[in-house]
């Protein structure tokens, strides 16, 4: 893939919705401002992070806030151009190219937008390879990079410049000011070098993101055995196929917070229940956990394939529960206590899917 | 006066307290502080902003925080410098004085502290003439001036810049961030020049400030008259002298927020309630306020005059309750939309002290 086309946006976005676990936000939005960009500045160049100059920095950048805000509240365009410049002007250097910083939601489509803007490539990459809902899970901070200089800005017009002496604490503040904030601010962190990101980061994650979408696509044109090919590609099991009963949502402390219960379709008595902190985090069936985080947890409709956000989930849906792993490195010791059920306050030791990989 | 020297010290503190009226953080470790950097760099300067170049930047400071905390943790000494060079260069500007931008508690001697560290002047004056609870409560507010770029850092090394759209948000972000900085931070905000310090600060103060506390020292060593020379300096009044009978405190949000109740002396049948946020607000007697914000409400001693901090009030103690006028500035409807009653959740209009000032 050498760059994002018209045709390639929906695909992305229904890929995104994948990577975004419930979270992320709907990219519906995200959707119109990348056709809007790409209308207006033609495609968007695709670089692998490989292929640059080592040294050369990048302009991390993604979203963050509570997922059931971004459906009403945007960017008003000048937030990114804000942050990275700031983020330029602190560190005396020009960035070469556009990073996500999450791949998910939102966070997918919203870095080649801004990429569009500045007349820069996007990296074939991101620091996830998922939606996170914390700044400091990141493969960056396994690898001992720090977040900050962390620059953020809102749609109002208030910007925030963090040095923070550990990630986790350049998390809490940049969500005690989110909140603040209305709930949705444009964040650049991890200012990594190009080097940084081909070691480090989840390289190929864009290609990824859109190669899932076209699979979606499949199954939405009704196309045989779509669904086990997007399963197969994924390495993705079906959990649990049900039927949405119970809804419980409640934005707090920065985040958006739920329940969603779903009775099964074939054996009603049988349920699954999913635990939500923007992204679905753990995926219980009688109290027992049949998938967790850092693993991806995605509820899509039985019949089009289309992936829910937690926003989106309603009463009555059809669904199956599906689990995919997360990258080798969110499985490693350090990977689980930075992103692992205990990170949420879970006391539950992993169990990958499966329970065997 | 033309400099703070070891002499000063203990009746500034004295003084200090008044204004903090019971908030801005009991004195003792400053003036530990004050003390030593007197001793190592020699009596502070100090000037009047009026006998500045009116273009030269100053640099304002004060700690913000609970107070309650300040008692048990305190700056590792490299906050004032490493928020007050990062103004400096943001802004491309070199200070040539420091301004404390609150007068009461800890505020009135950890700006000296750090003009003899920084080897700079102090200027006499301050940007409220008591303590209040929030950054955004300034003169500087009510002459139309900006409170940030705004720097802040903590003990642990966490740095933060902020640049918001009004003042009014800058307390809110400074505020959230200070909860996660253990709620003590050093801030630096309203970047003044002299000229506009001049023009629109409480001019005099630092002065003010010694001063009432050479009359409280005056009341401690039992002069005569002394504590009837000391109310007429200040132009307060005693609302009432009674026993604390019950005290509840509670650090929350980012504030210490509590009430305290006294018994009259005389007259056991009446009682009344002081309501606080890091500072003294409003004294209720029998349900009717009888001073409140923006004037000030300060309890003392009334064998020693020792003004007491909320955190030193306990049970049992005897205490005049007094209350002075606030700069005439805070009585104006601006004034008073920025820190009166009402600015502080109470449904209340202003009533000066007396009911007829």
């Amino acid at each position: 893939m050498n760059s994002i086309t018209l045709d390639d946006v929906e695909d992305l976005a229904l890929g995104a919705v994948v990577l975004g676990t419930g979270g992320g936000g709907d990219p519906y939005i995200a959707k119109i401002m990348l056709r809007e960009a790409i209308a207006k500045h033609g495609p968007i160049e695709i670089v692998n992070a490989a292929d640059l100059d080592p040294d050369g920095l990048l302009l991390p950048i993604c979203m963050v806030g509570a997922p059931t805000v971004v459906v009403e509240k945007f960017p008003n365009g000048d937030e990114a151009g804000r942050v990275l410049r700031a983020l330029e002007s602190h560190l005396g250097r020009t960035g070469v190219a556009v990073l996500p910083l999450e791949n998910g939601g939102l966070n997918s489509l919203f870095p080649l937008v801004v990429a569009a803007e500045l007349g820069l490539p996007c990296v074939d990459a991101d620091a996830i390879r998922r939606a996170f809902p914390q700044i400091e899970m990141s493969l960056f901070t396994l690898a001992g990079l720090s977040s900050t200089p962390m620059t953020m800005a809102d749609s109002m017009g208030n910007y925030v410049f963090f040095d923070s002496v550990d990630n986790a604490t350049g998390e809490k503040l940049a969500r005690s000011c989110v909140a603040q904030m209305g709930m949705l601010a444009v964040v650049s962190a991890y200012a990594v070098t190009a080097g940084e990101c081909a070691r480090f980061g989840a390289n190929g994650s864009l290609t990824y993101c859109l190669e899932i979408g076209r699979r979606i696509r499949a199954i939405q044109e009704g196309r045989p055995g779509a669904y086990a090919e997007f399963l197969r590609f994924c390495e993705a099991e079906i959990l649990f196929t049900g039927k949405v009963a119970d809804i419980e949502r409640r934005t707090t402390g920065g985040w958006a917070r739920g329940t969603i219960t779903l009775t099964h379709l074939d054996d009603p008595g049988r349920a699954m229940r999913v635990e939500v902190q923007n992204e679905n985090l753990i995926a219980f069936e009688d109290g027992e956990p049949k998938a967790m985080v850092p693993d991806l947890i995605t509820l899509l409709d039985t019949e089009t394939g289309t992936a829910m956000t937690t926003e989106a989930v309603a009463y009555g849906q059809r669904l199956h529960v599906i689990a995919m792993p997360a990258l080798p490195q969110w499985h490693t010791p350090e990977g689980l206590a930075l992103a692992g059920p205990r990170a949420f306050g879970y006391d539950l030791d992993f169990v990958p899917i499966g329970g065997t990989r």
